[in-house]
């Protein structure tokens, strides 16, 4: 079952926020927890780009964090959480420490510096205001494609982007997927429109397209960037379930299964494919065994259609020569 | 492009040996390698049963291991890498310190003590022993299904089994995988005869079905074993490639998408999924970042591939009320 906005805000306690910038050709996603989330997240990529990730692992103290965010811009790109602190810090939200305030931002990052946009900043990357403006932006509804972190995302054949999905488990809890989407590889078999998600698709969200009955060896051959071109898909999943940071790491764990399912490949030398896992603690798990492991299948699965759906609803980059997006090919509906 | 086998052995260098008990439902697989192979292997269950799998991670010494041990039995099972270790040192093989050998034989064990089986063994369980037997059978050729560690093996919905597969990339390197699929869900798509594999598969090697071309809410329906009951798929992976063991934990690392892609679902908390990747290190990598990605991502597919030979191959086990075969119940061309 799919929520009203088929977003990762149908999990209650989140907002995401999204600024980017046409020139630069990338831009910073943002998601803002109401209260601390219990977050963790699980790095399988051969190449990541990450901050703030050791404080999630559940050996380590912070109960809870302040936000996530997901963007361009490479190693330079973890400026953005800068931006996220600043923010934050200015409406007083944070980790304690007596009067010191400390907003616990981790981030993951996606290679896009070959894009065609222009990378010439000067001294410094800009991304700590576009980080500090998608907080500013940060709201229950957002646009999918072309936005924020997933602006100047892409993949082997298509323009990629930023995806979302979400779903309610047969528990009542809610679970939501939010990805950028910029694969080493590609989303569609072959170079066709079938979406390696196709099994997974909810009330035609990427197109209605289902899958081919056939998938011949020519349509199986591996399409990817090639070369030493670093390229990486990183998603939060969400959840209103109560997690312990053990769970919410496995969360993180299980959900990785979801991007292996949307793409075909993932998590290669070149990859920095990172999922980070919140929970908002709005309901508690009564069977934990039952109701966690769906929670964990469902999560995988909102991850495959958000990875559809990121390059579905994507446009294509303002410059001459770039990756067509879906929809300039296929057509909609 | 496939091999002459479609077998893990089609890597040169390793033989593969199985012993399986009818009576009690279970047994034990083993891959022998010609000389020591680079190894190591990523865990990612949330319920693992493993043994020498620390000396794995690239940062221990042990820079080769004689042989890997998939077995039925549950922690009971790990004995039978003791029984492999007997054989081994019977006939001289092992890490030599001085005039001590010491066989390396890592292991990783399924689930199967519910599957209707006799396992009142006594004081000690009988696993030693069909590991020493499993190194006795070893050859190039073996069946797959219900036969070594895979005997005991099942799915929510068909008997499970041992699966394997092979490949040889564009850059002439094979890779090869084996796998017990004792999943806690299903590998073919709602309970019909499809499997999730489907756009995998090469060579009509498990029934030639293909793809549904709609797959509809009610088949997407989650069918698992359901309750605290630990499954787990545990696989090794093979290739003939020279690879230093951060490349090969990288193998291992990748091939869980293949993992992710031949069942819905995988990666629970009560799954002890975990990978194991060799390399019996015949031919060098010419160009590194680029042949080695492809390895990857053939190596996952190879597993997909596997995961649903296991299934088709298998035969139900012989007990009353145990589950049908995927050819009892959907026949064979």
């Amino acid at each position: 079952m799919t929520n009203a906005r088929n977003l990762i805000t149908d999990v209650a306690g989140l907002r995401i926020g999204n600024a980017d910038d046409a020139t630069l050709g990338s831009g910073v996603t943002v998601a803002l927890f109401d209260e601390p989330a219990v977050t963790s997240c699980f790095v399988m990529g051969g190449a990541p780009g990450t901050r703030e990730t050791d404080l999630l692992e559940p050996d380590k103290l912070a109960p809870g964090i302040n936000a996530v965010v997901l963007s361009g811009g490479s190693a330079f790109g973890l400026d953005a959480a800068s931006g996220v602190q600043a923010a934050l810090r200015e409406k007083g939200i944070g980790f304690a420490v007596r009067d010191a305030v400390v907003p616990l931002v981790p981030q993951a990052v996606i290679f896009d510096l070959l894009n065609g946009g222009d990378k010439g900043w000067g001294r410094y990357p800009p991304y700590r205001e576009l980080g500090y403006d998608a907080v500013q932006n940060a709201g229950l509804d957002f646009t999918l494609g072309t936005v924020g972190g997933g602006y100047g995302a892409t993949t082997a054949n298509l323009k990629g982007g930023l995806g979302s999905a979400s779903a309610v488990t047969s528990s009542g809890h809610t679970v939501g997927a939010l990805v950028i989407v910029n694969s080493i590889a590609s989303a569609v078999i072959g170079n066709g429109p079938h979406f390696w998600a196709g099994g997974f698709e909810e009330d035609d969200e990427f197109g209605g397209l289902g899958l081919p009955a056939r998938i011949s060896p020519a349509e199986r051959k591996l399409i990817w960037k090639g070369g030493p071109q670093p390229a990486t898909t990183i998603a939060l999943i969400a959840t209103d379930a109560v997690l312990t940071k053990s769970l919410a790491k496995r969360l993180a764990i299980a959900s990785h299964a979801g991007l292996a399912r949307g793409l075909r490949f993932s998590h290669a030398l070149f990859d920095g494919d990172t999922i980070f896992a919140a929970a908002t603690s709005r309901k508690p798990l009564r069977d934990e065994a039952a109701e966690f492991t769906e929670l964990t299948a469902i999560a995988a699965d909102c991850l495959t259609r958000a990875i559809a759906r990121g390059v579905y609803e994507a446009t294509a980059l303002p410059y001459p020569g770039t990756l067509p997006a879906w929809r300039d090919k296929f057509g909609r509906e």
